[in-house]
């Protein structure tokens, strides 16, 4: 945030083109989330604080506090599956109580927290990692998906950075592609070694044994481990489990939904069948296109997400260490590390 | 074939255009089956087939018997993991010793087979399928990659023809996407209700209990009932096991390969990787357009099939009837329905 504007790089562009999205406005943050120009948890978290913080700055302007509910309510509906974005719009509305300039410096706070945090599952992450491994991912959780380092990406930017050699299957992540465009893209210029696959290759190349360990990203963590992620995470860690690949979720704290008793109680964003039918990408002449394709005439079904229960995962890697997806290491985790006062605040 | 030419639907321009292919040479047709203008297990054997009857008859006409050997040579490389392939052009050499007309009499026979074959294979796989079944399917075996009727969606056909109620989840089939081009195609203009859904999709509408049957189609069979089929088979395998949901492999004899002991000795097609970072469709305006889906500079593997293990399948249906996924059954269906002079020729 600088002035009164939230700047974010625009998703929607990549790989294609590098291009900073300013959101002038609390409304602006929302249509970033909706249509997706910013994503990944840990960035819809920061944009929602953001956001929250632009509405309190804009109802003292105007001096109209009707303005502050109706963000509220706005920016919790863009992504409802994303547990990040309502924990940042809870405790910058907390901190708005108090004054606008405090819901600010609260959502500013956040963004630096979600970084660190980011680079603590970094470290965390990296002790899974050995010399050699060939690690898969879905989607992207790097640092496109956070304010920085990421977190299904973070464990792979630390060991190459110690020098570990690793190479990377990216799965394309239909509908969106976030794993071709994004997480490519990230690979691609942090220089470490990958190739994209179709989603359809996993079990092939997992039951060949070329995949030593999947690490993703999360959206929403139930207080008994089970895990919403991008659609296709469910199957992948099926086929983990299958093959005797360890399968880890990395997430910050404030992934987890204590609220939520299991996966059955998250709510799965249904999202327009045109992500399926349509494409987007450059042309042999570098012009951006949108093209049909899928049978015109025929509709399709676009869940965002799945649910990935806890007995799949082998491990949820956090800032705070690398704990076993059961309801005991959760509830010890939160415990330890939230104010006793606030579920949205911590220590 | 008419004349001395091969007549196919252009699979490549479907969804958005209708156009039929003419292989005036055997040459043509390599072109057709490599470039999968021509696709699917029984249209692959079917144009091999006439492709060798025309080099057949290219050579009498030149009077050069080495046109034969080089043709079969190319055609057998087209398409390394097609079963029907090799017995199409192994049934139509062997008739052409006796002379060139004998052969395109051959191959003509083996297409119609091939039709008679998939309607019996819609028979029997009918009894699998009860009032309102919805069924998922994966990649395109119906009457596109067959002759006529197809294989995985014979039964479908047949269902829906007798006034059953179905609902098809058709799964995209990246990198090619037969299933939202050819499978939504087929299905749309039969009338019968469906939906295309990402690859990543299967688990989530598997675990809600969504599914109530599977059936795919088969490139090569093993002795043991391992089955090589479009990739990402083996993963839609794996989870429908997992759910209870029944897999069924539909294929006429010709597919079966006992040869091959296993699954292990089948060789998988690796193709190019622009199939995964480029994707053909129609701009807004209806032009055919080819635009780059992935980060530039990032390179994909793209192995075309992959072996789903005959643990996973339920069971296979044939023109004989529905067998298990066993070498006994498998041995007993073979031997009763060959001759026993040669591996080649039915009775």
């Amino acid at each position: 945030m600088e002035g009164t504007s939230v700047f974010m790089i625009d998703q929607t562009l990549l790989p294609f083109t590098f291009s900073i999205y300013e959101a002038k406005t609390w409304n602006d943050c929302c249509t970033a989330i909706h249509s997706m120009i910013t994503r990944g948890a840990g960035a819809i978290g920061a944009t929602a604080g953001f956001a929250m913080a632009q509405a309190f700055a804009e109802a003292a302007d105007k001096d109209d506090d009707m303005i502050i509910l109706m963000a509220k309510e706005k920016i919790e509906s863009t992504r409802p599956t994303a547990r990040n974005l309502f924990y940042a719009v809870e405790r910058v509305f907390k901190a708005g109580k108090i004054s606008a300039l405090a819901a600010i410096e609260v959502a500013q706070k956040m963004a630096d927290e979600n970084i660190h945090e980011a680079k603590l599952i970094g470290q965390f992450g990296n002790e899974l990692i050995k010399n050699g491994y060939r690690i898969m991912t879905h989607c992207n959780a790097g640092w496109l998906g956070f304010v920085d380092y990421g977190s299904a990406l973070s464990p792979i930017y630390t060991a190459n950075n110690e020098g570990k050699k690793v190479f990377i299957y990216v799965d394309e992540t239909r509908p969106r592609s976030q794993g071709a465009k994004l997480t490519a893209w990230e690979l691609y210029h942090e220089g470490i070694d990958h190739a994209i696959i179709p989603d359809n290759a996993v079990a092939y190349y997992m039951s060949k044994g070329k995949v030593d360990l999947m690490i993703t990203g999360a959206d929403r963590i139930a207080a008994n481990g089970d895990t919403a992620n991008k659609i296709g995470t469910f199957e992948k860690a099926i086929l983990a489990k299958e093959f005797g690949v360890p399968f880890y979720i990395a997430a910050p704290l404030s992934t987890f939904d204590m609220d939520c008793t299991s996966g059955k109680d998250i709510i799965i964003e249904e999202r327009h069948e045109d992500e399926v039918l349509f494409q987007t990408g450059i042309d042999l002449n570098g012009q951006r296109v949108k093209i049909n394709v899928a049978n015109p005439g025929s509709g399709a079904l676009n869940p965002a997400f799945d649910v990935t229960p806890a007995k799949y995962i082998n491990g949820i890697i956090t800032e705070k260490g690398i704990i076993p997806a059961n309801p005991e290491s959760i509830k010890k985790l939160v415990q330890k590390n939230s104010n006793p006062n606030s579920q949205y605040k911590r220590n």
